[in-house]
């Protein structure tokens, strides 16, 4: 071939292999050598360039590794036909279309947590303790359940606040709840899966349509009676405090459902405990789980409100029964939350300060519900209130002549996130009111009242 | 009825409602209470028992929140139809069958980094600054991409290393490839996928079967003829260190595969770029993503290698026109990863950390790497290695008359780990010699001699 034609930079701090592969590689891709041309010789090119063979070596060898060029054994380095292979310097976009998360002025979503009341300086101690060379062992990929440590005090935890009586290696951790169901339904070769209505969904809306059979809820919970006459054999609940109605799934219903799942070697019921650790009247609600006698319940639970929902910890709890499939089909699974945030947990809930904390909350989140309460009856009698005494928001019935998507429309233009039940409806309702979802966990309490006025102003509700 | 017969006990620590509320629960199961019975007053109660009637109505409240009584107004509470339910107090099992991951004298597994390089100071001053009151609002859920911050540093990073050129936009954070894979294959109505023969599977082996398409590689990485024969619409390919042989996809295959992929409208490669970062001879090899013109590469990566096994991020990069899709079918879904590790991370890549440690651990990696081969040259010349000069690990075919799984099963019951080939072959493919993965990334520079010849040893092969 003729001589390569191009000019080695020296100053600059590119590496003159560098330029060399570049400068062939360009020429290839450009055409300016043909397919099957032979390139010169190291020696000859080290003369021709006045660089050392070295360099030349070290070019060849990337465009040998990339496969720009071949090479036949002691007669030399070949082009290879690469077709067409466009090499696009595309200018980097400067102006990307920012999507960042909106935020709210005033925030009533229903998964807000009180940011204010976090231990800080306690977490940052375990975290500072972990992140050390002495956990340098840490680094490498751990147990694909979740660090055994955690899921000990997991069950320890289980145990003494929700009547639950399981083991460490009963127990998977996650990083959400969204992101543990695909795998509990992957555990069964049929998955028609009950889903209350409304009620949250853990699968995606689009994939919904084809595997779920909505369930109506009432007052007592989910319509058990309903849930028989369908086809479903994996149910999905969540029976301490239904989301986003509040009810409580009754005894006799909780009978009745667990004798559902009796029946059929097939049927599992997954109970979501999501938000347990926040009743405000009288004591916890026991775990469904508690109750089963025949490994039929799949307990599922998270640390996104009971600690923050940015940490992404959830869990659930397997039947023994369940525990070999689990492992056959999930083999080749590593867990998803890091492991330096579960030995952190873990650290927290050993010394006491997850139960610490709990307590704190419950009595924070009750302030500032008795507070939301004490609001609406006294002030704006006409809405009407329910699912309340547990968790971290009210329903709320508005009585108003506009629609739900409106009302939610006004409340977002003044700067007001709010979230309508049709959000949580799997098949449309008939609703007798527009009907919210009104959170208060993020809410600080002396800003319950000046919000929940501004919302009201909003939709031109008065204040009494 | 009659009046209930059971005993306060004022001396505990458990309130009296919630003995009350025991005693009447206990009895409705045992069915001591007949259904439809009414229960006595709060105020006959709060007599004969001389407890007040705020015990009681707390008590009640329970029973009623739970289904056991059922409220007719004004009238009284009536013990409701609760079937036959049942409540186990089952003793806790006290003996767990400890199923804790097992952890190998010498670990030749390819997914092991060096521990002892890791810049633990430096990490653990960002986290410090970062879990801090000042930045309570990292408790909230985030954005569910993955933080913003850590996505254009990760664009800055794909820009100036890669030859990469996206926005934070089009990425997309998660715990891990196996977390996201399942995430762009929802992204297709069609999911017939093609994967690398041997090759990595973030998808679950027992799924595998009905959905993939598996591809041979030689040296020059997949064959593409093999490919456009099949009827895949997506191909997952690693094709700068093809996992497990460490072959390069040549120039000519990389334009004639992508040339494929802009035949048909639904075709995509997912290109996984999973240790680029590691080239011990000449430059990086480039991402197959930067020579693509139509929007046909799904590039994906992950800090596994690169900083940590055990922090779980990964990510990918859409083509801006897969951009509306994605957030169509996961609107509802929140990014995996813990809020804090991501700001971490960011920090630490923004302030040039990343760059520095990936400097410095790419050379201890070739030590490590050049270390083995000198040894396996000089000293075991009858096996045969391949796939070297990047990565972690190197394959090496062993002269020996026993079959891959017996000698697995050798070195394991020598307390040493070593993964043959056959672990990643998605059909059965007839192997010359038994090969195996020779991972070198976790083991010290000092212990590689005597580590290898341990295994050798076992494997009865001398040493020369």
């Amino acid at each position: 071939m003729d001589m390569l034609l191009f000019s080695l930079d020296r100053d600059t701090s590119t590496p003159l292999y560098e330029q060399l592969y570049e400068g062939i590689k360009d020429a290839i891709i450009q055409q300016k050598i043909a397919v099957g041309e032979k390139l010169p010789s190291k020696r000859k090119l080290s003369d021709f360039l006045n660089i050392s063979q070295t360099t030349i070596e070290l070019a060849y060898a990337q465009l040998l590794a990339e496969g720009y060029i071949a090479s036949k054994p002691r007669v030399g380095y070949f082009v290879e036909d690469i077709d067409e292979l466009p090499f696009i310097e595309k200018p980097i976009n400067s102006t990307p279309t920012v999507q960042k998360k909106r935020t709210y002025k005033i925030d009533f979503s229903p998964g807000k947590i009180d940011e204010d009341s976090f231990p800080f300086t306690v977490w940052r101690k375990y975290a500072k303790e972990l992140i050390d060379l002495h956990s340098k062992e840490l680094l490498q990929i751990g147990d694909r359940q979740g660090e055994y440590e955690l899921r000990t005090q997991i069950a320890s935890y289980l145990y003494q606040s929700r009547g639950i009586n399981c083991t460490a290696e009963q127990i998977v951790i996650g990083s959400g709840t969204e992101q543990l169901m695909p795998f509990i339904l992957r555990l069964f070769d049929d998955t028609n899966i009950a889903l209350e209505n409304p009620g949250y969904s853990a699968i995606p809306r689009n994939h919904l349509e084809h595997v779920a059979i909505p369930v109506d809820v009432d007052a007592d919970g989910l319509l058990v009676d309903q849930l028989e006459k369908t086809e479903a054999n994996l149910v999905y609940i969540t029976p301490s405090h239904q989301f986003p109605t509040g009810a409580v799934l009754s005894a006799a219903r909780r009978a009745q459902l667990l004798k559902w799942a009796a029946q059929k070697e097939s049927r599992y019921i997954i109970e979501d405990d999501y938000d347990s650790e926040f009743r405000y009247i009288g004591k916890p609600i026991p775990a469904l789980h508690s109750l089963d006698q025949n490994d039929k319940v799949i307990y599922m639970s998270t640390f996104t409100k009971s600690l923050m929902p940015s940490l992404r910890v959830a869990y659930f709890v397997l039947p023994p029964t369940l525990l070999a499939r689990y492992n056959e089909v999930f083999g080749y699974y590593s867990a998803t939350v890091p492991r330096f945030d579960q030995h952190i947990l873990a650290h927290f809930m050993k010394d006491g300060h997850f139960s610490k904390h709990l307590n704190r909350m419950r009595k924070i989140y009750r302030k500032k519900h008795d507070k939301l309460l004490s609001i609406l009856t006294r002030h704006y009698p006409a809405i009407k209130v329910s699912g309340d005494v547990a968790g971290m928001h009210v329903l709320i019935q508005v009585p108003h002549e506009k629609q739900e998507h409106e009302l939610q429309q006004i409340a977002i233009e003044n700067d007001i996130s709010i979230l309508p039940i049709s959000n949580y409806l799997l098949t449309p309702v008939q609703l007798k009111r527009p009907t919210f979802l009104l959170g208060f966990g993020g809410i600080p309490i002396d800003k319950i009242e000046p919000h929940l006025d501004a919302l009201m102003a909003v939709w031109s509700i008065d204040k009494h």
